[in-house]
């Protein structure tokens, strides 16, 4: 009995279709018993749920919504280009939501779409964020989901992001060959998956060069400006400090460069500096900054592909795409060797 | 008659209330003899329309859409920033729109909103925007707008901006005050409001201080980051080359840096710099750059109040707000004075 549907298996069962629909999501509104039931007959016969059935029949409403941490910085402002240079050819609408780094809000972002007012959903967590249940609840809600950027990887769902971690690694690697002795890494939000990423990346170089790296080289940064100036002059003026650092996000290269200058070091002379960051402006800082560029514009247009992609074709299993679009170190003067 | 409703308008003149409510709107659907019935009577009984009911009774979506020219630079993303706070409070969905200043796709996006998929629109208009039907038919459409930033003059609506005149003038004034005798002004799309202000802003300066201004003063830019380094290039390359420039836009920041290090001129002393920039990378510039900051998030935020309250409050006349929020000129080493 090939091509079953829930409607036949309703039928056999004397069930609503409704009720067969939610045993096999297993909802809590169904018995055990029903549960059973349901399942032993789709087994038989073969039954094989399309994961988009329910969100094709919802798929009305023409936007999608992109869940995000901030736009303050560039990578996701050039992440929205990304996306809406797709949703605008395929005649989608795009919400943009929030989350502010907070986990409440992301929560809260999450469980309105529940109603269906989105056909999909684009998300890169909050920094906050180290459980996805907000998430599994509208995926079971037959919402599609795809990850940018800030990926959770507990959870089958499409991901979209960078190399993280060769991205870290061969950051790592530039500072050593350059002549550096001791690295710092500036990171944020340590359970993020980027973050652990770049810093193993980070460690992985030190341990290949034979350095023992220990968590004391990497430094847990905030949003908070101040505090990161704070932090950076701490590290800066102790006796065994970095010739080295690596800023992993974009709002950390602007205290680096404010506190060496305050101090009197010389970049790149007494510290090399690269930054994880697609500013503009990084040419023309002084001196230039060596980057590690993300692909921003394309993990976001990616992502709208993929989505729609899900959206659309009925045999494409969209829980299975993981794409990985790697950044590109682009040295400049902040990493001259001493020669 | 006080408190006249289209409905008694309708009962006397035995038409129903919606050829009266199109009569009153001027619509083509009705012939000239009706509508001047239909004024002669609502002026009798002096009907005042209620210019919210419409869309009050419409407002349903709880969803706005913002429509720019781009988010890739540090004004909108903070402007964003603002209106979202706003909206997120309010339990409204942000619908995010990018015409890439271009005219036709900013038409587009316009019209696709008469269906009333939206309670509210705050619009920023595209560089080639030099006429506004679109956004006419919107409001007839009963769909409150508000303007920020790139406003549209010759339109009765909420408008949000900076004082773009006082800003450039202010500019101006302090490369005179720093002892430049020869200014050029970069700026992109003449037609924008924000660049005839900041272009008249300027010339005011000049002409204040006895200085004969001429349009060959005003360097046109474009979006084309290649293009505008052969531009600035050419200016700073002639004979009678001027000794301080103001960056109107952020993106004509970098090629400014760019080419003067290229050329071996030094900021500040063989050329003064301003931009009209939020971003915070300004004070790690080398030199750092002063800047025009606008109230990027304010210009926002209360562009997101005003609409809420439009929509909210029954006698509050949208169209009649009008809200300037000052820039603020932040010095420093670029305009460094000879000493």
């Amino acid at each position: 009995m090939n091509g079953t549907t829930i409607k036949q298996l309703a039928k056999e069962l004397n069930l609503s279709a409704g009720s067969v629909s939610k045993a096999l999501k297993d909802s809590h509104e169904i018995s055990s018993e029903t549960k059973q039931k349901v399942l032993a007959l789709a087994a038989k016969y073969h039954y094989t749920p399309n994961p988009y059935a329910s969100s094709l029949r919802k798929r009305k409403s023409k936007t999608i919504a992109v869940v995000l941490p901030e736009v303050a910085d560039s990578f996701f402002s050039l992440a929205i280009n990304g996306i809406e240079s797709v949703a605008q050819a395929k005649g989608y609408h795009v919400l943009i939501y929030l989350s502010h780094e907070d986990f409440k809000r992301e929560e809260q972002i999450l469980s309105a779409f529940r109603s269906g007012r989105v056909d999909g959903i684009l998300i890169s967590v909050s920094e906050e964020t180290s459980q996805a249940d907000h998430i599994k609840e509208v995926l079971t809600a037959g919402i599609p989901v795809v990850f940018f950027d800030r990926i959770f990887d507990d959870i089958e769902a499409a991901k979209i992001s960078t190399n993280d971690f060769e991205g870290a690694y061969e950051a790592t690697r530039c500072l050593l060959e350059r002549g550096c002795k001791k690295i710092s890494f500036l990171s944020i939000a340590a359970n993020l998956s980027i973050t652990s990423k770049r810093v193993q990346g980070f460690q992985k170089a030190l341990h290949d060069a034979h350095i023992g790296a220990t968590d004391a080289d990497v430094l847990l940064c905030s949003n908070d400006m101040e505090q990161n100036c704070r932090l950076i002059r701490q590290l800066l003026e102790q006796r065994d400090k970095p010739d080295g650092i690596i800023a992993s996000v974009e709002k950390l290269v602007t205290p680096v460069y404010l506190v060496s200058k305050q101090l009197g070091m010389a970049i790149p002379d007494d510290l090399k500096v690269i930054g994880f960051t697609n500013l503009h402006s990084a040419s023309i800082l002084e001196p230039s900054l060596t980057t590690v560029t993300q692909p921003a514009f394309e993990i976001g247009k990616t992502a709208a592909t993929v989505l729609f992609k899900g959206l659309e074709e009925k045999h494409f299993t969209l829980s299975a795409q993981t794409i990985t679009i790697p950044s590109m170190l682009v040295e400049r003067a902040s990493t001259r060797g001493n020669q």
